[in-house]
């Protein structure tokens, strides 16, 4: 750390650096053995924080191992359910770690489930103490390759989707795709929905490999295993961070990642109980592309094309609120708030290209949601 | 930014680095003029958190300036007191920031109190949209030495004082000493509890000027004026930076500022109608001497001299929660839970000297509290 105190006459200056250093590792060992909880070195007493869900499958796995275990286990288990995304979730989860005296930094929390347990747990994290550290374990698509990948936190205020957070790298996160076979399929769905965004929006690459996974593998397939299906993670993954980990802190809120949570936080929370976040975020990036397609950056056949590997994925492709102007600019609103003032809009100029757009007239909206309502027609 | 991804087979690799910069400027026109408003150029809309207390007082003043003002005001006006120093109050204001749709970057949040306030405020932009701005504006002496410097935000859980809160740095913090003019006697006293804590642990210079202060002045002057109490007040906050700033995020647990910290957090909120934080402090200062008298660091002369200044200063000098073992025994484990399982216990070995001890026998603290209790007894 650089230090410097410049006292002249009438202030102080402060200067600091703060360093984040974290690895993202994969790991085949969870179920069957808890080699990385045996391995915490200075503490003997584990906390987990677990999905309800996870606990209900794999309850008896869990059991033997913490009975195999020379550690003391604290467990609480979490309501998965985005409604449980709270404020008040996560000052239980504090009162949980509290109760025991939890040590502020050789006893990491270790959390295991999707996005909302990850979401809920590391901002309780990032604000007991002013933060314990926090071992990430996602257990569905979704979380792995977006809610585990960087360094944000979050729990939703009412309908305000993660509008309370903070930025808190974690210690370490541990991807174990083995979760992912009793991931539910329209979870695996989801989690493609994330994967989609960013092959569109940055990796024609990627895309193709997508539009190679729908014709070879079939949708009906868990995304857990082969090689195609390991290298379209990887890849995700490693698009997310060459975006996230330059702007860990959103310094540039222009950011090309913000592509499909432009119109879709408002919507997908006001349909809580019908649409997954990466449902809204697939929702949100094919309405983005009608938009480009009729701002001229994307033509018929590549907007069909977009179309056809969202559909073929088994994504959604429609939803009635896109074509509600009222929201639509209210959903704007909020995006522009959250972007300091500024629209910042990604759009894609082509299969994995992007540019921002910072202006759009009433009338360029009203065209977007007429294609947006015939295009699927087209298919 | 340096930054930088190595991805081998099985992991990815996340560095980065946060810099912080913010200043801590002297300024005399917070009451007379709204210069630092006016010169918010980004924006035409100003968010005040504003202490109830200080509303009251400066009602007048704060009005005239308001309706001479080019900008838009937004104004919520919130409670000094530790009871409100929660979660929910943190909460109420981010609803009220978010009601108006806050810019994340270009509209900072101002806050004007005492430390309550700011503790609050600061915690609220830092967890609203991942962190807004802020602006912090102490009002009373304990905020001007103490809650103002450094980037410490907090609020109470139940009764476990900070329990939760972040580290976030402000944008800006501004002093106008003549707020103090209005604050409350024992309100001074109070930050002169701090200040008594930071001379007796590192600056004998600093204690010396206490001495002279308590000679020449006079407790029941307020320190706002003269150029020994200016003195004072920069001293203070001088060597407080000095401990903060190279331990911003404090990754050391041993810190010399803890002094006074270590016994009296839990004793200070269970007697939260009774006694305000640099009352508490003080105690724990006292008592933490009669420990080093104990251990032979200090000698009878000089824990008299420790007690006098303190007398003299107005501050408290006993309390009978002090001579509760239990009690004593119950902040300790909160202490070194807080501490990461070591005691870390800054005691003076001189005056404006420090060790840490990290052990302590039954029998000490037994002789420790017969000394608290009799020693006051010989001033």
């Amino acid at each position: 750390m650089n230090s410097l105190i410049v006292q002249k006459q009438k202030y102080w200056e402060i200067n600091s650096e703060d360093k984040v250093n974290f690895q993202i590792l994969f790991t085949h060992s969870i179920l069957s053995q808890f080699k990385f909880v045996e391995n915490l070195s200075e503490t003997n007493r584990v906390f987990l924080l677990i999905d309800e869900n996870i606990w209900k499958i794999y309850k008896n796995q869990f059991e033997t191992l913490i009975n195999n275990s020379i550690k003391e286990f604290h467990i609480k288990k979490v309501k998965p359910d985005e409604e449980n995304k709270t404020v008040d979730s996560s000052i239980e989860i504090i009162r949980f770690l509290d109760d025991k005296s939890l040590r502020r930094k050789s006893e990491p929390v270790i959390a295991i489930g999707g996005g909302v347990i990850l979401d809920i747990a590391s901002f309780a994290a990032s604000i007991y103490r002013r933060g314990v550290p926090i071992i990430k374990i996602p257990t569905n698509l979704l979380a792995i390759v977006d809610a585990c990948v960087g360094v944000k936190t979050g729990v939703n205020l009412g309908i305000k989707r993660n509008r309370i957070g903070t930025y808190y790298p974690p210690q370490k996160v541990l991807i174990d795709k083995s979760f992912l076979k009793t991931c539910p399929q329209r979870h695996i769905t989801n989690g493609l929905g994330e994967i989609f965004k960013i092959a569109l929006i940055k990796s024609s690459s990627l895309f193709k490999q997508l539009e190679a996974y729908t014709e070879t593998v079939g949708i009906e397939e868990k995304l857990c295993i082969g090689a195609l299906a390991s290298k379209i993670i990887n890849d995700s993954i490693s698009l997310m961070l060459e975006e996230l980990e330059p702007n860990l802190w959103e310094k540039n809120l222009q950011r090309c990642v913000d592509f499909g949570h432009s119109f879709s936080p408002y919507i997908e929370l006001k349909n809580i109980n019908e649409l997954l976040h990466g449902e809204a975020v697939t929702l949100d990036c094919l309405f983005s592309t009608c938009l480009a397609f009729n701002l001229n950056f994307i033509n018929k056949n590549k907007l069909l094309r977009i179309y056809r590997l969202a559909n073929s994925l088994g994504l959604p492709i429609f939803h009635r609120d896109f074509t509600n102007k009222k929201l639509i600019e209210k959903s704007l609103n909020e995006t522009k708030a959250h972007r300091n003032g500024n629209l910042n809009l990604p759009i894609p100029s082509d299969i994995g290209e992007y540019i921002f757009v910072n202006q759009l007239s009433d009338e360029i909206i009203d065209k977007t949601i007429d294609c947006y309502k015939l295009i699927k027609e087209e298919l």
